[in-house]
């Protein structure tokens, strides 16, 4: 066992080599070199489009012990993944790593798929449902990695993730490969997450339900990049795409979160013209926005920009010119992936542009606010976005500690207890995102300050909102429901949470049973 | 001495050991692993905003010996070549190796730099007037590379230019790096050269007049790959961007080729809808897309995309729906400037995208037609673009073997004669086309067709145009003009040809004075 900086046991075998454990939320600056595709060049001529997934598969040489990635723009309406590792398991081939840039519940056939052998060791952003129940219960062998979005560009920059076959469901292609989010039957808008696949994969294989004449424009993926392409029947529902992201709350809990946290924005220095902003989608870190938007307006302030997984509500503030740009690497609704196509200031980015803690400066680091959402979070700050109560994996690690560390002010957004489960704890089941990168943390009784923020507790001082340091919080949550009990976990390894620079900030272990 | 397969000889010592000497014009499909950049990675907070262009070196560490590289973008009005390389030797670096994308006029301040031995490689595309007869007369004393546009972008992906500086001159960008060429006071259109220095160089130092906030958009340069950003009052002058490149032939001659040019492809089996062509600078080429156009009416003919260097013929055709798309990897004037930022389905592409042969495939494959001008072109089609007829360097390799190797049928057109000199020879000075991949030649009196193209010679049997052979062709101009006297050469190599796949097409020596 070694004990990281934030006090987690991580066991040696887990440990990550090059990166070690979590040291601290700071960049390491150390110069390295970028990893690279194998490129096999395509003469004039040469037919890129073929007749099946089938057919590509057998082309790229996909062998047992490979690594594929896919994307996951098309979240619940991804029929990609299926199709594919369907198409996989029948050829026979074992022993896969597969690379998702993140998991939906749609995915749940893959459960069969490690039954069978075929997939061995995953890394994602999250897993859901009952894929994370069955892993958390010790389906796999091999530890999930958990990567946040940041994680996963720089893993596949620095060649700690090396993709051999990248499938991409394309919304539109041409038949040399150059593709597009936001023309086509199943619009995802943003491709920013497939863009780093493409870019690094040796082989990628886009499957397209829209083949367009050549040249498609615009260009998310360039054919440069694209060795075949196949045409099939759907990709993916679009409405499973948008499912559930931006249902506005009406939860009066989740509204006075919001406006708690409304004021923390709007009372802060940050606050002015040219700032930048973030929101996640839950519940009361959509709600910010609405609140965030009155005040721009009767303070005649506007945003430079809008940054993250976008929504319609990012899109109404950028047509309102309350902000003047958005940069999207993930678009969450149909209103954003209209907009990415139709408002040349909706602009699409790539995951590493977003997030990577390994480029020359991502997006991340010119952001002045960030709000996020949180399942726990303890008296260190420490905040868990991936494990339940029940200590099972059914979130995912996503932008979290990315906008966490690079902002300005990280807010984090949640109510004191959930249902009889308190959400501020002693010490949270599982770190995603270590305390020393949370500035404020926002509950519907009032807000606490990480000490370590002594510049915003001094600002702060007047802020219409009742403050508590975060033992008071957590004791006004026990009083309600209790000190809740301890979960129990077997001694087995099921996922290995890594922070943004590669080190391992903490494990999840198997629920006893 | 090895001679190549076109009967040149070169000499061992400048035989490259990777490529070899030119085997022929098919892309050689073999795997390798692209090069890839060093990355310094950028904390938040981190300023990337300098105060000099001597400041910016220093922070590059740029040493003796490094390579440094520029984009030709601003062709005649670049002012940021001259103003690094002064900047450079005031410093006393030396020995240094620049690899531009292409060298204009205006850089004849590179000859003292030569001299005072700061600068003592160079591959380029091409030189022109006093510093190609400054190296053609002994300057350097290693041969200058000449690189074809795709060329030069695979040599930098297969790690053969390995560039540590690449020197970025950007019409505009915000203080992160983000850059276009299609806002500001300089702009220049697409940045497609400079987009290869920038994936693939390990220090890159954006240069620009027009510093705008962050995030500039649309990113043609993304800040991922910028290390520091210098603002300076001037990067070039608009004018010189745009000089000479479109003016309109009325030279009689120049519009008998054009038209019997124009001939050739409306008879051609290519010429239907959705067909796709280039045409270069040239008075005649220029002249051919106007003969072109008027066809393209009455026969209600559009084409899928128009690829290349752009100029505002082609963005008139664009605005008429002649032209579907077009893809532009440099913009030749003013209106095509305007029109990639101004018309969506005008469309900025890169280097590696336009013709590279080291990528999964380039535009320049999906080209239909290609004409392209000739200073020579011999009994074997083979086509020099860079000598004179006295031996000496003034021309530029540009995109000329990539479009003749990749296209379904290349056009070359030129004037049998050129004053005194006659332009279809025994045997041209230099070869930077292979006459494999030379189809038609179209010239004042008729045409000649490949005879490698027995397809294109039964099509055009009946063609209205004078068809001749090459040989007969030879004949004519040598009647009117007499034998030419052979060029005198000493023995030394002053620059040696590339290959668009790396390998030896031809070298210049040293003209005996």
């Amino acid at each position: 066992m070694a004990e990281n900086k934030i006090g987690r046991q991580i066991p040696e075998s887990v440990v990550n080599k090059r990166y070690g454990t979590f040291s601290g939320a700071s960049i390491k600056e150390d110069t390295y070199q970028r990893a690279s595709a194998e490129v096999a060049p395509v003469s004039p001529g040469s037919n890129k489009l073929l007749s099946s997934v089938r057919e590509a598969i057998e082309k790229t040489g996909l062998k047992d012990g490979m690594t594929i990635s896919f994307h996951h723009h098309f979240r619940e309406g991804d029929a990609v993944i299926n199709l594919v590792m369907e198409e996989i398991a029948k050829m026979g081939i074992k022993n896969l790593s597969i690379a998702p840039s993140s998991i939906a519940n749609v995915h749940e056939p893959l459960i069969d798929h490690i039954k069978n052998g075929v997939v061995t060791h995953i890394t994602s952003s999250g897993l859901r449902d009952n894929l994370g129940a069955a892993i958390s219960r010790g389906l796999m062998n091999e530890p999930v990695i958990i990567r946040s979005h940041g994680g996963r560009a720089r893993a596949i920059e620095a060649g700690d993730i090396h993709i051999d076959v990248a499938f991409i469901g394309a919304p539109s292609s041409d038949d040399y490969g150059n593709v597009n989010g936001s023309h086509g039957k199943a619009t995802c808008g943003s491709l920013g997450y497939a863009q780093v696949d493409a870019k690094y994969a040796d082989k990628v294989v886009v499957i397209t339900d829209n083949l367009v004449p050549y040249p498609n424009t615009p260009i998310s993926i360039p054919q440069t990049q694209v060795d075949y392409v196949v045409e099939i029947d759907s990709i993916g529902n679009p409405d499973g795409i948008a499912k559930g992201a931006t249902r506005v709350t009406k939860n009066p809990k989740d509204l006075l979160i919001a406006q708690n946290a409304n004021k923390v924005i709007t009372h802060s220095p940050y606050f002015k013209n040219g700032f930048s902003f973030q929101t996640g989608t839950g519940g009361a870190a959509l709600a910010v926005a609405r609140f965030l938007r009155q005040d721009m307006l009767k303070k005649n302030i506007k945003a430079s920009f809008a940054l993250g997984g976008i929504t319609q509500q990012m899109v109404e503030m950028l047509n309102e010119g309350l902000v003047e740009k958005i940069i999207d690497v993930q678009s969450f609704d149909k209103g954003s992936a209209r907009s990415i196509k139709e408002n040349e200031q909706h602009y699409e980015i790539s995951a590493d542009f977003y997030a990577s803690a390994g480029t020359k400066g991502p997006a991340v680091n010119k952001l002045d606010i960030v709000i996020l959402s949180a399942l726990e979070i303890d008296t260190n700050f420490n905040v868990n976005v991936l494990t339940g109560s029940d200590g099972v994996i059914r979130g995912a690690s996503g932008g979290h500690c990315d906008t966490a560390a690079a902002s300005k002010m990280s807010i984090i957004v949640t109510p004191l207890i959930r249902g009889r489960i308190p959400s501020v704890v002693d010490k949270v089941n599982t770190v995603v995102t270590p305390g020393e990168s949370v500035d404020v943390v926002v509950t519907e009784v009032g807000i606490c300050i990480n000490p370590l923020r002594k510049d915003l507790m001094d600002i702060f001082k007047n802020i219409p909102v009742p403050q508590f340091t975060i033992e008071e919080l957590k004791e006004k949550a026990y009083a309600v429901v209790g000190t809740p009990d301890p979960i129990e976990y077997e001694d087995k390894v099921v996922a290995v949470v890594e922070y943004r620079d590669g080190s391992i900030i903490d494990v999840v272990q198997k629920v006893k049973e």
